[in-house]
């Protein structure tokens, strides 16, 4: 009997009525000869109201305390579609996250899932129940309530589906799957059926709108099939598997751009060992995410090394990077908040030569310059102008995917 | 060093302002020199939200699931006091009915407590810690979340104050304590400085406003000292305590009157053995409560039946006693719902004679009927006509109480 995990987002569960529509859905699942785990959101906009609750108090509520609150969003939701199954005569039962239980270290808003205790699941689930458990929660080893951070149902529900060896974790959200680029600025793109970890991971600028990134990284490590798909319509969403040797035949699988970083220029380093070894661990201590670093060759002896970093850490960032600037005698910092990072994705490039030049190539035609580049073997992305962004991705996803839909096939 | 517990019901936590304000008052007690536990219900509206949600989806949501949506408001609320008490520098840490865990059986929506593990409250009390339990909820031998029912807080309160030893348990409401009448109803009701667990209990109707009757055995069960007072006002209110001898210098310790019952007569019943046993095992196999059973010497062979229900179970109690005045062939069956019961409570009854005469001629004086007549050792109650309820209350006031006031101190 296939074993089902499916994951609700807080839009999907967003009204009385449409918690009856997921529980409508979930009855079809079980009706068909599936067991059926499934993970659920908050309410949406219920996080955000009990998050401004204690913001009302408190600039720097306490974390523990912060999670006790906001951890009940999510409990009022499981219980609310446990109702609306049983009351359609589904056998069903929800679980918080203690319940379970969900163990996970005791890093407060940002917890991370340790181990899950199945016992209790597999039990209701062999007494033919459906087995609901509350999102984004868990419990450390002192009995204090955690959570995941935002996003963090998705990792939940695919942590299940890994303990549970289930068949599928089926992630319902209110898009109909991952796209080879924006649709709200690329007209033709199009829906991607299957795609690699790898790839959605590089891919995180389109793949934040359906997943969170960590689960994609959680499902990768425990092999766990994954089914994006829409909790409105029947059809299917976009795969998200383990590389296969025929996905390297799609070059390129989608086109994605950031316009949330800042770029930060350290200008004129003296090229000594060590120098950048500062600047980063000094960026480190400070809790800041670096994404692009870019350090060309030294030319007498300087150097100029640049950076990006998420737009809300760029202040602190820029800070940091003067007083290491002086610390190590260079000459200025420079930064650029109008930035856009466009980068194309795909299995393919490991294998197919060619497509850095084709992509300077096509943004070179559109006028578009380039200010820096980064590889990595299954993505290029340059950084550029904020105000060519839209322009640079039409640009590339004429040329890199619509340009060979006669070679590839897209459902 | 003194431990108090405090509870806060859901009008002194109802916005984030008056959470600030009850943290505050924490605050004080614990700069007086004092170990405090606090007990918080939801904040006012949200149980009733909650349970409008589940409402939503069907009139008879599964309890278990209720409960473990209804339990969030309480949550949600303690969360919120603990985040203002360290905003204030008062270190704190709050904990739902299963971080304590509070045990208790199994019946969702009205679970009593069995038993509570105080070693962890304890150890945070040690710490020099504020420890506050969201009232109103447990959690039973199986790992789910129960709710203690309507007022359920005031018995988590007291609950937690006798396993704790605590050497008072402050209850805080929205009124300033116990009343010897409606102070709606009658201009010159005055404060009770001190009640006996049993006046309490007999003034149920009084009490109801202020504190649940189910807590107020708890407390006499175990002695724990109650302190109910206004969450608003600084003064003393109503102490709860054991009685002692010289409370029965007051006679009369308030009045106490009743809307909510019906009254069910089952007429000309023939006087054999078992009939009485017949007719209320048929009403309590229905979970019917009866309050006031009245059964006069019979006449010829024939006798009535008169007994008080809770309006909410008059239809039922109708028709039980119908089918069963049917089967052992009483003459008909007669319902009133416009009815008051009226009660004179006091200590001093025991020991003072006079008091049933003296109720029987003030309403007499009224021209007030007396439908049916119960009493107690320290209780006497007579059911009238609910049009004359305030003008009985008010006439056995000024008897009782204020008539007396030479004699009498009161505050």
């Amino acid at each position: 009997m296939p074993l089902i995990v499916q994951k609700f987002g807080g839009t999907s569960v967003g009204s009385i009525e449409r918690i009856k529509n997921v529980a409508r859905r979930v009855k079809r699942s079980v009706e068909k000869g599936n067991k059926v785990v499934v993970v659920s959101s908050a309410m949406s906009g219920e996080t955000d109201r009990l998050l401004s609750l204690t913001r009302e108090i408190t600039n720097n509520p306490d974390p523990r305390e912060q999670d006790q609150v906001v951890s009940t969003g999510e409990q009022v939701a499981i219980g609310l579609l446990s109702i609306a199954l049983k009351s359609m005569g589904v056998d069903a039962i929800s679980f918080t996250g203690w319940q379970v239980p969900i163990y996970t270290d005791s890093v407060y808003t940002k917890a991370r899932i340790k181990r899950i205790d199945t016992h209790r699941i597999r039990k209701e689930l062999e007494e033919g129940k459906v087995v609901i458990v509350a999102g984004f929660q868990g419990i450390d080893d002192y009995g204090n309530i955690t959570t995941l951070g935002r996003g963090g149902s998705d990792t939940t529900a695919v942590a299940l589906a890994a303990a549970l060896d289930a068949d599928v974790c089926e992630i319902y959200t209110d898009v109909s799957g991952v796209y080879t680029a924006d649709p709200r600025i690329v007209e033709n793109a199009k829906k991607i059926p299957v795609i690699s970890y790898e790839e959605m991971m590089e891919m995180a600028s389109l793949g934040a709108k359906v997943m969170q990134i960590r689960s994609v990284e959680f499902a990768a490590k425990y092999g766990v099939k994954i089914h994006v798909k829409s909790s409105f319509l029947e059809e299917d969403g976009t795969w998200i598997v383990e590389e296969s040797e025929d996905m390297e035949d799609i070059v390129v699988r989608g086109i994605s751009h950031d316009l949330k970083e800042s770029r930060i220029t350290v200008v004129r380093v003296p090229d000594k060992p060590g120098i950048a070894a500062k600047l980063f661990k000094a960026l480190g201590d400070n809790n800041i995410v670096v994404d692009m670093i870019v350090q060309n060759v030294s030319h007498k002896g300087f150097t100029d090394i640049s950076f990006t970093v998420n737009k809300t850490d760029a202040d602190m960032a820029e800070e940091i990077a003067r007083k290491v600037a002086a610390d190590i005698g260079a000459e200025d910092v420079e930064r650029n908040d109008r930035i856009a990072k466009i980068s194309v994705v795909g299995l393919g490039m490991k294998t197919h030569a060619g497509t850095a030049a084709k992509m300077f190539e096509t943004l070179y035609k559109e006028g578009i310059n380039i200010y820096a580049i980064s590889t990595s073997e299954i993505k290029i992305s340059c950084l550029i102008d904020e105000k060519y962004a839209e322009l640079a991705v039409r640009a590339l996803h004429e040329a890199f995917i619509e340009n060979m839909e006669g070679e590839i096939q897209y459902e």
